[in-house]
């Protein structure tokens, strides 16, 4: 079945508020297997609801509207669709109590606008809503199902979970299975190259795409049954992960700090962090781990030459010889941090983020990571691009990226 | 004129990610008077894409495309446009040869499918990328505009506000000036209610928002020229300033950190940072501000006990008996990192981040934050709420405003 989603509501075209239904229904028709191939955006006005309605169910067996049962003259939606579909809206006597009810609790005198809350297209189905006063509702006719949900989120979701989701799941026999792969230190072009010959499947489909730091890869598969599901997906995700292996370093909600954290964590390895440039923000994605403080206990934030030397006992001689940005600083930062702090692990950044401090010798963006492990030393040189949040936020991801490959190894 | 905003990407559709740049796009558009009567989403698809322009051309004098202008297989805007439009695709040599530079820099090979980015429609406008390789493009053809940008907010915002915004100000023969108050330490909803009168004004508009930790008041003049918007938005921002003068602490770009950062810079205040909880995310935002190093030679990232007392000087009296999350804790921990380091103010940040290691006595989302300048400790007590990140980044933010403040007084 295909479906589309239809927000109604010119505070949505306005730029009001942001369009938050949309991503959460379609998330959620995606788990049953439902393929959303548009979403729209409409004013209230019931000409052109009534023309999205038309042109929807020319191209879907679901439309679902968010928006528009207000109790407003603005609030058109279910107008709208008893036009479209020729029916008259009927007082619905059940719901009316409950408006009344609901105004007399809180002491307010109802009005002719609220009491048209409970207005409902005649014959459809009626959709509690457990958070405000306006129920929503589901017209079934030639095929084409209209199913009908107020605006505000903290409403339409949970009418969705307790009323939409079961009759969907109904109708729909089949489920999807996907499962997303997660990569770092591989540009998306890159990786998309490596796996071209999957991206023209259609069961399961498989897509890439990029979301902060990481680069994704996502495989889904569609079957009547979750188990069959499996079987058509692991087949693929086994030869894919043949082919990226080497960048795969988590799957799903998995987030680098986590998969690096939780390694730490297992293995007892002892770590401690050294920052110039990236400035306190590498320990702040370690520390982003719940469990860290089993193996995270200090961290030195070493802006100045002064710092570096006090606090790390990096050697005036490769300061002045190699320059604070220089891989024999990072590795003494690195080697410094551990020795300091008794840990197993020292990682270090030390660079030029910018705007300013480039030379043709080392341009801005030029950042050394360090790295002490177990007696140790390794560094590996950066060339980064954007702008100074970029390249030092850049620069924390190669170096949780580098760590991580190197204790794995 | 009318337009309609087109976003274009399979991800969208599927709930990866939210369209929020429809929602931004909505609220510029607006500014210029530039009316939207629908948004919609499509997949990366050519045929429903092609589709999707002709419905909007019928309707919509200016199209607005974001997304599908990566290198991958399914990023296909560009050729869809130029398939409508009947135009030939032609490397662009100037943008092919930016995307090899930023491939190069980062010693990457570039790939057939990089290449393709630099594909233009014949005869389009190149709208540059300042944020990334996928420059945009804008189609003029039989009265109708077609303003293609890419998907990623970080590229497609600045490409607006570079290109785009001075391309439709000529069109709409008007001129908007703009005016954003950035305020920290008040919430949004009493902040707008504080200026509620002003929230009905026509010209200039006066539009409350809350972004990452601020809070946010933009005032929007139109008018013919510059002078004229200056004319008309100037008192009303000078009154609003009257009512919120307390919590404002910049304008437009400015960030907390720069404000803070250019403060202690001007007037030579050394700083020095201590941190728990936060774990070095509070010296990173301070590190943000490019002139930093002045002032900041070091900071401390002390997550466990052993290194507050190595490291910081704090007693193991205070830990015994007020614990590691106590106000007696942050300030002992904000005067060792400004004595340890000879700084003049130090900033302390302890608390209990979560999920785990609250009690009923210390609750998940208590934060000490201390304060040593000039020879004086005091402590500010948070009760914040959100996830473990919610909780640090908001820590960050409150530790910031609360140290800015005292050190302004």
């Amino acid at each position: 079945m295909k479906a589309e989603i239809l927000a109604v509501g010119t505070e949505i075209l306005l730029g009001d508020i942001v369009n938050t239904n949309a991503h959460y229904l379609a998330n959620r028709l995606k788990e049953l297997g439902i393929f959303v191939y548009y979403q729209g955006v409409v004013g209230d006005n019931t000409k052109r609801i009534i023309d999205e309605l038309d042109l929807a169910f020319k191209r879907s067996d679901i439309v679902i509207t968010t928006g528009g049962l207000g109790p407003t003259k603005d609030d058109l939606t279910k107008e709208a669709a008893a036009e479209y579909f020729n029916k008259k809206l009927i007082l619905n006597e059940e719901e009316l109590k409950k408006i009344e009810e609901f105004f007399n609790r809180r002491n307010i005198k109802i009005t002719e606008n609220n009491r048209k809350q409970a207005l409902i297209p005649e014959g459809a189905l009626v959709l509690i809503n457990p958070n405000g006063t306006a129920p929503g509702c589901i017209i079934e006719e030639d095929d084409k199902i209209l199913i009908i949900l107020p605006g505000p989120p903290n409403e339409m979701k949970p009418m969705y979970e307790k009323t939409v989701l079961p009759y969907l799941q109904k109708k729909q026999e089949c489920t999807l299975v996907s499962k997303t792969l997660r990569m770092i230190g591989i540009p998306e072009g890159t990786m998309a190259d490596m796996v071209s010959s999957y991206l023209d499947l259609e069961n399961p489909t498989v897509a890439p795409y990029a979301k902060d730091n990481d680069v994704i890869l996502r495989i889904t598969a569609k079957a009547r049954d979750i188990n069959t599901g499996k079987k058509i997906l692991e087949p693929v995700e086994n030869e894919i992960r043949g082919i990226l292996g080497g960048f795969i370093y988590g799957e799903d909600e998995d987030t680098i700090e986590d998969v690096f954290g939780a390694y730490l964590v297992e293995n007892d390895i002892k770590i401690a962090t050294a920052e110039s440039c990236t400035g306190g923000l590498l320990a702040g994605r370690i520390i982003n781990y719940p469990g860290i403080s089993k193996v995270f206990g200090e961290g030195y934030i070493t802006y100045s030459n002064e710092a570096k030397v006090k606090n790390l006992g990096v050697s005036e001689k490769t300061l002045a010889e190699f320059g604070a940005v220089s891989k024999e600083t990072a590795m003494e930062m690195a080697q410094g941090a551990a020795l300091k702090s008794g840990a197993d692990l020292g990682i270090s950044t030390t660079g030029i983020a910018g705007p300013a401090g480039g030379t043709p010798d080392k341009i801005v963006g030029l950042v050394y990571v360090g790295l002490y492990y177990n007696g140790i030393v390794k560094y590996k040189e950066l060339k980064l691009s954007g702008n100074r949040q970029k390249v030092r936020s850049r620069a924390v991801n190669e170096a949780l990226s580098f760590a991580y490959k190197e204790i794995k190894d």
